[in-house]
């Protein structure tokens, strides 16, 4: 398999979008990020999605031309809209924006509206912990979940992420979706031939069901049951009903290239721990609860393994499967 | 039992805590939540607690004279000092400086440090939904559950709420705490002698168990598993370290009369949706979504029950058990 350097991976990945037709600020963009999910070990959220990113700047899912802007503002509130574009330089504009605001009025809150595939939502915030503050992300997805008691998928598998800076350590890095399950696994073990356990999903009449493709014919199942489906709604809501968004069931799924502008929502919020008990108590208080976790060599702090992960791609580069490699070169040579 | 209106029951309750020595303003804000609690059908929040609070006056682990202050102020952000008090005059102190720094800034957080027994989340948002703001309410609470990994309950099972305000409509009221299932309902099954379903609970060597009472000397669950457990983490970070608080392992259990001051924390954000896609934007997107959930027989939405049963109060009053009324009742003639 290829090993490329994180800035050569970043490059065939710029390259590869602008020959698709995206700007070059929008391709630099996205390729920061999709580049580092990859260095942190999440391939599934790395250069593999870049072949249908491509796709949808060609057949209108993603608009090409797209410059995000802001639209409304108003003290630690702001909006921008995606323009319909891909989502990374929207979220970093917001995030950017978030960081601004936050130092000046303690707290910010950022949507975005008009967006498309999140990628992996605790990337964004990384340059809120480096500048200190606490942040928070939210986004919908294509419908995969019903709401409590229902058949239809309406809500998406909704990632919420947040990041703690702690001094002079990597911040703590939460990120997770509200699905008690990746869909990819079910996709594998239908391919498998192989059952899915009970509380994964259930069939397209809303029965649990361990029989992958019914499953996939069906819905993903929240996690933690009620309260996943209600964080879930409580993210619809955040991401899309504050910004003018669509939710989860407008936006056609991802797990092909045809469809329509998906017209995602993310909320982004910014807490600057110094307007509130202080950055000396927030960090002391932050390493006390750290040190508590740690006496029990059971527990890893969150976002470690992905960190030990970057480390590595920086020394080592990042492992790139032929197909994948061959595919960015293509397109990338336009 | 005794059938009591809604404002007897809480000039009841006000007298029962003046008699324990609160303050007539912190007196009134809590019994204004609790008995709102026991109107929305919500008993383990509700009158029940008066007991505990009237105790915890008296032995020192809530100040009865305190006066919650704004401590730090900084545009949307504040920090508000509950002065070892009851929790709910300084939730309704820190919610109405969200509601106006909301509007004037956009977005607010406001914490709560030195605080006490959080009660229903949900309903301190209520004013929050009533201004035509969204809000967000997180709340540590006594070490129930571990980190992920862990044996050694850390974290509280850390409540979380969320109220979405609708056009003419009540609030979409969101509330729920990450712990897979309530104390309670392992309490119910140690005292009948029934075991509990895997994945309630742990011994106290960390090992999974159905046996209540290894379960009671254990740790709590986390609901959705590692999803509930990194949840849990953002709940104390964000209610504790930003404010100063005590985290759930420090502050002494609520189970018995005895113990520390637990100097809880709280954090409320508030939104106004005018600030980003608009409130006319907001309000039609949520009945787009409402809309789409009720199509579904099976679904209903969160916060119905709770509010059927208020309107029921209203009507016909709240009962309350024999032994609990005495109770209020002795406490309240001092």
């Amino acid at each position: 398999m290829p090993v490329l350097k994180i800035d050569e991976l970043q490059k065939l990945v710029t390259r590869a979008l602008q020959a698709s037709g995206a700007t070059p600020s929008a391709a630099a963009a996205a390729a920061r990020i999709v580049v580092a999910a990859d260095a942190q070990g999440l391939a599934s959220h790395g250069v593999s999605r870049i072949g249908q990113y491509s796709a949808f700047l060609r057949n209108g899912r993603s608009n090409p031309a797209a410059v995000p802007v802001i639209t409304r503002s108003k003290g630690g509130a702001c909006l921008v809209d995606a323009m319909c574009g891909m989502a990374y330089e929207a979220c970093a504009l917001a995030v950017a924006t978030a960081a601004t605001r936050a130092r000046e009025f303690g707290v910010a809150c950022v949507g975005v509206t008009n967006s498309n595939h999140f990628g992996a939502a605790a990337l964004h915030l990384e340059p809120l912990a480096q500048a200190g503050l606490v942040g928070l992300a939210f986004s919908n997805s294509p419908a995969a979940m019903p709401a409590w008691g229902g058949k239809t998928p309406l809500f998406g598998t909704n990632p919420v992420a947040a990041v703690f800076p702690r001094r002079n350590q990597p911040a703590l890095s939460i990120d997770l979706a509200l699905s008690e399950t990746a869909r990819g696994k079910i996709m594998i073990a239908a391919k498998e031939g192989k059952p899915i356990p009970l509380g994964w999903a259930v069939d397209k009449d809303g029965q649990p069901t361990t029989d992958a493709n019914a499953a996939l014919a069906g819905s993903m199942l929240p996690a933690g049951g009620v309260k996943g489906a209600m964080l879930a709604l409580t993210v619809e809501l955040l991401a899309c009903a504050l910004t003018g968004a669509a939710f989860g069931y407008e936006a056609d799924t991802f797990f092909v290239d045809e469809g329509n502008k998906p017209r995602l929502g993310h909320l982004f919020i910014a807490i600057d721990p110094d307007a509130l008990a202080g950055q000396d108590a927030y960090f002391a208080r932050t390493e006390a609860l750290i040190e508590m976790m740690l006496q029990d060599p059971g527990v890893r702090l969150p976002g470690d393994r992905r960190r030990l992960s970057h480390d590595k791609a920086m020394r080592d580069g990042i492992q790139i499967p032929d197909a994948l490699h061959q595919q960015l070169v293509t397109l990338a040579s336009g």
